[in-house]
């Protein structure tokens, strides 16, 4: 079999994809089973940009599969200071680990360190590109939520245009029938064009941009939250206007429908109320969870391990 | 039961602090009998501020109990950075580990944690305020040597004013009977008012407030050292004029009792003269193998792990 | 046994490093022997200054004994910053760790650390001094490509002044009989006085400082490339002049022995064309395999663990 990487969500087929979900849920049910199918195996986690969370969870999910981790946790601690390209770097790694995770402020980068890797490498996010396991976990959680990823109507809500997760998403979406779209945003923070033109017209989907989230709410199969940031609007004046309209609180929360998940990638600032929180909506903290199964699956999947509970492999 | 966390030396009881200490013994004389109890567990190690030393020190600890460790060495590597909340990074990170230990510049946030978390916290150290492993460590040596944390003569000795470890200290062992203290310090570095009228007064406690050093060493059974800061002078004169006085050389020692324990928490910059380490007297390596030992048995009694020597669960 | 620490490459007799890149050899083909060999130990990484690919390679050398790898990465994260000593540091580690890497900035200061510390200490880099693992790496690669150590004709090209590993490799190749060197490099780079006067006069070796890469390539046996570092230069004319000369690339290599491997310490800039990769003549992706074997080899024989394969210690 060739070496297989995951860069973008779309790697995966439909059936890959379910093939992945599958697994990240058995893994839930049944760590025991797992817990040694990566002993004497080494996660190398190249970040050249800091995320605690993401690397944490890739590191959680190698150890809790008996594996091993070593690795950076910014730009500053690698080689790339030295002017070493990503490319020798992922040369070098390949001949001390077993599989990469690689975060990377450039889009592109961890596409191009496939190329050159002789071992796995999972994108842990490439700048506003892809951030493929965060798309796996918010499928994994929407059909643990709905039971089901089509026929759907899911609103996003927030910065859509530079929301990264809310465009992986889409674009995973689209792939399953009857899904519909509310895009829930300021003006400044619309759904970008490429969007609608690439992924939701040619997908003959269903969407509105919309500017109201409450009028919205009761509408929504599923909300998918994201972090509205200060510095993307060119004046104060029209963040403070704006921010408010798009923070979920617990009285706006009671015109949705009470099976109506709230997801969010986290981190969240105050975008979401914490008295959310404690309401049976929130999937925020299940996201989270799922982000380890999910990532234990992949490390599984890539590495060709025979998943115990099937005997088969994964891909 | 119900979680358990460690966030003041205070939170355990005279007999659990003892139950504490006689684990730690155990495992630094049968280090064989606890190197596997901590397997498939892993220790998030979450520092907000560097402290290698305390750092390394539970990570040896849970690695020695056949355990793993991930987190972050710096509040730059941390979601913190985003703006996220203790509170949620806590809630994330229980996702994850199976036990927490917090360092943090803000007295408090560890406490915080503790009561989102949904794993066990240890802190490791907030701002000017608790770092209860420390204060067990000192325990642990000072009953070595001593044989008993009752009816001793404790000097301390240096920055009485921000020595958190001091203070520390002084609320434990007020706690066992016939203990008194000598305070030796500048005027300005004095031990502060609320541990006189908090801690030293309800308890009943002999204690006295002196700054000569030297005509107070042939009275003590144990001397504790800490660093005095030059940035804690209102000028220079002052920190030169009186930083001399306070330093321990091999030459003062011999004015003390020849079983006179001398300890410190570490790092030291030039308090203790390196001439004084070859003297049997010095106890702060010791009190550094005992911080692996007391953090393997705060580890193994918070995750509820039985000790095979016992057959009991620790507190 | 004494405590043994490797600081310098010549800390080995001849016979020593000889069993070391035996064992090294003897770990690339039968991995599996050795992966559970350190279990229950413990690697401290104390990194003074970044150095991603040597601390990774550490790491993964150890975990790939079954071992287990804690430390800082730079000297931010250490207690360095609070004025503590390189001796008291090492004396603290040595309470949790069995084994230290230091590479430090300082030359000198992993020798100094090796008085203090009651584990075995390896020099993981010290500023323009000692790099011995590069060096026992170099050895091992070349006596792979070419059979031997001794009666071979080679090249060192770039930076001669500054390049610690150059020096460090023609220190072990003098030992060696028959060995004749070309010391190709622009006027202001050329190899030190000192390393002509106390290493290759005393050894009686026949050497020649030339400047012209492509007239030598003909003669050599074995090809080490090092990087040219623009800031090294008094003004850019120079530079801009003379760093093509020194740059290798496919059409030079062509003038080259069919079996003169090439080799370079990493990481590379732009001093070996990504063109002369793809050529088996290209040796530094071998180097970079070899050094996880060599600081396996080096983890084993001062641990003082058996070697299974043979029943004897390494040293």
């Amino acid at each position: 079999m060739a070496l297989r990487h995951l860069i973008s969500p779309l790697d995966l087929t439909e059936e890959e994809t379910t093939r992945i979900l599958d697994l990240a849920d058995r893994i839930g049910t049944h760590k025991e089973a797992y817990a040694h199918l990566a002993e004497g195996k080494q996660l190398a986690t190249l970040f050249y940009e800091p995320s605690t969370r993401t690397r944490l969870s890739f590191e959680s999910a190698m150890l809790s599969l008996g594996g091993q981790t070593l690795g950076f946790a910014g730009a500053e601690q690698s080689s790339a200071t030295k002017g070493e390209t990503v490319a020798d770097t992922v040369r070098v790694v390949s001949c001390y680990a077993d599989i990469i995770a690689m975060r990377h402020p450039k889009e592109g980068a961890p596409l191009c360190a496939s190329m050159y890797a002789t071992i796995p490498v999972i994108n842990a996010g490439d700048g506003g590109h892809y951030h493929p396991t965060q798309t796996l976990i918010d499928l994994l959680t929407i059909r643990q939520r709905k039971g089901r990823l089509d026929h759907l109507t899911v609103g996003f809500c927030g910065d859509l245009k530079f929301g990264r997760t809310v465009h992986s998403l889409v674009n995973s979406l689209v792939r399953y029938p009857g899904n519909e779209f509310y895009f829930i945003s300021p003006e400044e923070l619309r759904i970008p064009d490429y969007m609608i033109e690439r992924t939701l017209k040619p997908s003959h989907s269903t969407y509105r941009e919309v500017s109201d989230l409450e009028e919205t709410l009761p509408k929504l199969d599923v909300l998918y939250m994201t972090r509205v940031q200060k510095e993307r609007f060119f004046n104060e004046e029209d963040y403070i206007r704006l921010k408010d309209t798009y923070i979920l609180n617990k009285e706006k929360l009671e015109l949705a429908p009470s099976d109506m998940p709230v997801l969010h990638p986290l981190p969240r600032v105050d975008e979401i109320s914490v008295d959310v929180d404690s309401d049976p909506r929130a999937a925020y903290f299940q996201q989270v969870q799922n982000g380890k199964y999910v990532r234990m699956a992949l490390i599984l999947a890539l590495l060709e391990i025979t998943d115990p509970l099937t005997g088969e492999k994964v891909l």
